[in-house]
């Protein structure tokens, strides 16, 4: 059970209000009575708590769990422990998903400005706002209705943030517009000037970064990431992408719809990321590309040229992942047949 | 045109003013008094405003760009539009870095201590200094003349800090020496403690870390870096160089004049970064060791081995950049054939 | 000498006193009556002070040191200049350490809490705490005696912190308990929410993190790290653990004692480290694995299967140490035989 310290527990629920948060196939099979009291993981489930399986590793764990209920696909409903009610479905994650957002809904601060925080005059809050001790909202700023901002968090002049959006603590806002409903983690650097100056011998001189960043609505940024604002045009992150902890984003860079960047990735300046790329943990994609809609990289790959449509890559430089893993296996090959002559 | 929201624009200029923050052989062909009312990108310029050509990438951007000025290689002047007036010079990118300062000058705070932030009474502030709101300088501390301490910043016990330096908000700094007019971005941490001890399966015991990191004068780190002091000697970053985004710097490590460290790029302890080494973004240098001045390491790559001056080097470990491509190749080739005969 | 702005020196020690620091076995040869007045490097060493040998790169750095005395393994004691002190041991860096400690122990801050600290009032503190100016306690946290918190972290709702813990500057703990005697350094983010959600082309779904992050006692964290508590599950770091710089630990990653995480690495969701894994600088580990206890990775190296126990592996994806140097000489001869015939 999740700590009450920090979370709390809106159920019990009828297996059928939980139904009805999954998709419409869904279908209740075994106690139609059944009341979940709790979400639990297969291992940790009890016969009051409701499971989830969506990882084929964890069928033996399905098998041995004690779990009331859990939620499967079809295709392992076979395998459940007798007396285990079902929620089956094509999508058990995403059914997951609504359900445990059902038992601990997002915690909401009470809103007002703490006493120790500072809010310059000329910022305007909407209604329902909430500003955390020794937060500062600087000059000009505008905040949006309902929008949190945690302890230490600093608004920079001028910026605005969307509805609903969440900003963690001692995050640093500048030079930016933030949509509705975004979650920015603690430690979040957004606005910070691009790595823009002409190299030389004599001295490397600082070419002004006069554009901004503008994140969409529904994105994610997780704690510690860094997004530079452009040199000129703006740095752009489009509505639901979900980008991890300690992520890079230089300045320019312009990415589409739900694109995911996986942790201590990084994206060059300039760069495009078109709608739902997905790029792994500690990868990177080089300055001046355009990366199409679909493109995959694999964790810890380097991408060096703009991609095609659903190119699913990995190596350094990328390639297609089945042609990396060929590389791998031909270079194992000749070294072990290398080592027999010798 | 940036958004006046953050950026103030100080034109407009006289083409004839603009030519005298280019290089000496830099002139103008077209009109003599074009009069610039702003900077802009090529694709984004209008007839009163000034572009800038510096990539061969952007030339057919050039060719059909609607600016009134732009700034050019000679090479490329003859390929402008019709009716475009053109200053060319030999070094583009940075009489734009010139112009665009005037343009946009750096905006300076307002001086004095914000009534929310905490200066101890035994630091020495020089004239001009600015405080944020909820900053925070301990005992101790040495402010130069004209520094800028942002929201929420923390300048350690003992600290100085040289004249018209910015510092980040929501910084650390301890155990250092920042030098003068440099730009410590949002987030960074110096003069941490360096990650010695002695291992062991008895537990780990921590060497104390007796150094300081000393920073140069127009030192700039990204937002999120980090610099650990160092283990008794100092960790020594020299003038000018250039850090960008979440990069680590390790305990002792010197690093000389006018050095670029591309984001998420890491110098392990004890090495020494000689003059203008450069190295790429996520890419790593071994600890011990000594990188001779102008050696550069492309991005994803790691050096293992002290270098040769001028050295351009790849892949992991590091190699001559042309050997790396050339084995990349190689590899390919032999996949391929064998793919062929299977 | 350590710069007295940042560190007090507790010395002159006889060395009779400092040879009792060290382990069992150790003697003083040399002048029993030397008086060390501090440590020092090798190269930094005068008469007065004491120095230490423990890295076989520096025995001529050691051979020519002006220290009055030296912490040395037997091995090297012959080669010692004439009339150095020695203390002999067979574990040089642990009695340094030992030794410095005495030197120079570590600074404690005076209690209390900070005019400018905002503790809420639910909060309760033990004795000795001490809370810097503008950091943050907020409601129902539980802090043990002689807690350090430094100027602007902030410690969430219901978070625990464990007796002589140090927390750095800037940093944020949120849904976490955290042991007795760790160091977190500055910017450090615990507790943040993990990387889950059901990604899908209609809107990535976030999946509730309901777990939290525990760690162990005598655990370090370096500046900027950040550690994601637990889907579920919790997030576990065992006693003893030593994390560098800007390392990301995923939700659910469970680790045994001692683990060492160099800087810039990354332990993506629900894997397991069993005790005293090491992982180089730059390197990663994938989800969903078990790597057994004192497996070794090299840095810029990434782990994709489970290990054995013991096992020393590089390169992507890693394989034993010896194979990965094997191949890479094997790929560069490969190489230059087909320039030559070409």
């Amino acid at each position: 059970m999740a700590d009450p310290r920090f979370f709390n527990n809106k159920g019990p629920f009828e297996v059928q209000q939980l139904l009805g948060l999954a998709d419409d196939g869904a279908f209740v099979r075994g106690d139609n009575n059944f009341k979940a009291v709790d979400v639990a993981s297969l291992t940790e489930a009890g016969p009051q708590d409701i499971s989830f399986l969506d990882n084929r590793k964890y069928v033996s764990a399905f098998k041995k769990s004690a779990a009331g209920a859990c939620i499967v696909a079809l295709e392992f409903a076979e395998r459940a422990p007798a007396g285990m009610t079902l929620i089956v479905t094509s999508r058990p994650y995403r059914a997951y998903a609504r359900i445990a957002q059902a038992f601990y809904p997002s915690a909401q601060r009470g809103s007002g400005v703490h006493s120790t925080a500072f809010v310059d005059a000329s910022a305007v809050l909407a209604g329902g706002v909430s500003v955390g001790a020794n937060a500062v909202v600087e000059s000009g700023a505008r905040i949006g209705a309902d929008v949190e901002i945690n302890a230490g968090a600093s608004i920079g002049r001028g910026v605005s943030v969307g509805t609903g959006t969440r900003i963690g603590s001692n995050s640093s806002l500048e030079f930016c517009d933030v949509g509705a409903r975004c979650d920015i983690h603690p430690g979040v650097r957004i606005g910070t000037r691009g790595f823009g100056f002409d190299m030389s011998a004599e001295g490397h001189l600082n070419v002004p970064q006069l554009g901004r960043v503008i994140l969409g609505n529904d994105v994610e940024v997780g704690a510690n990431s860094t997004i530079d604002r452009g040199a000129g045009p703006d740095t752009v992150i489009g509505d639901g992408c979900k980008i991890d902890n300690l992520v890079q984003i230089g300045h320019n860079v312009r990415m589409g719809q739900g694109c995911v960047i996986v942790a201590q990735a990084a994206v060059a300046g300039s760069t495009e990321l078109q709608d739902f790329v997905v790029l792994g943990g500690q990868s990177g994609v080089a300055g001046h590309l355009t990366i199409a809609p679909g493109t995959q990289l694999a964790g810890r790959s380097g991408i060096m040229r703009s991609t095609e449509m659903g190119a699913k890559l990995a190596g350094n430089p990328a390639i297609p992942v089945k042609e990396f893993f060929r590389q791998t296996a031909v270079l194992a090959k000749l070294t072990n047949d290398r080592n027999r002559k010798d």
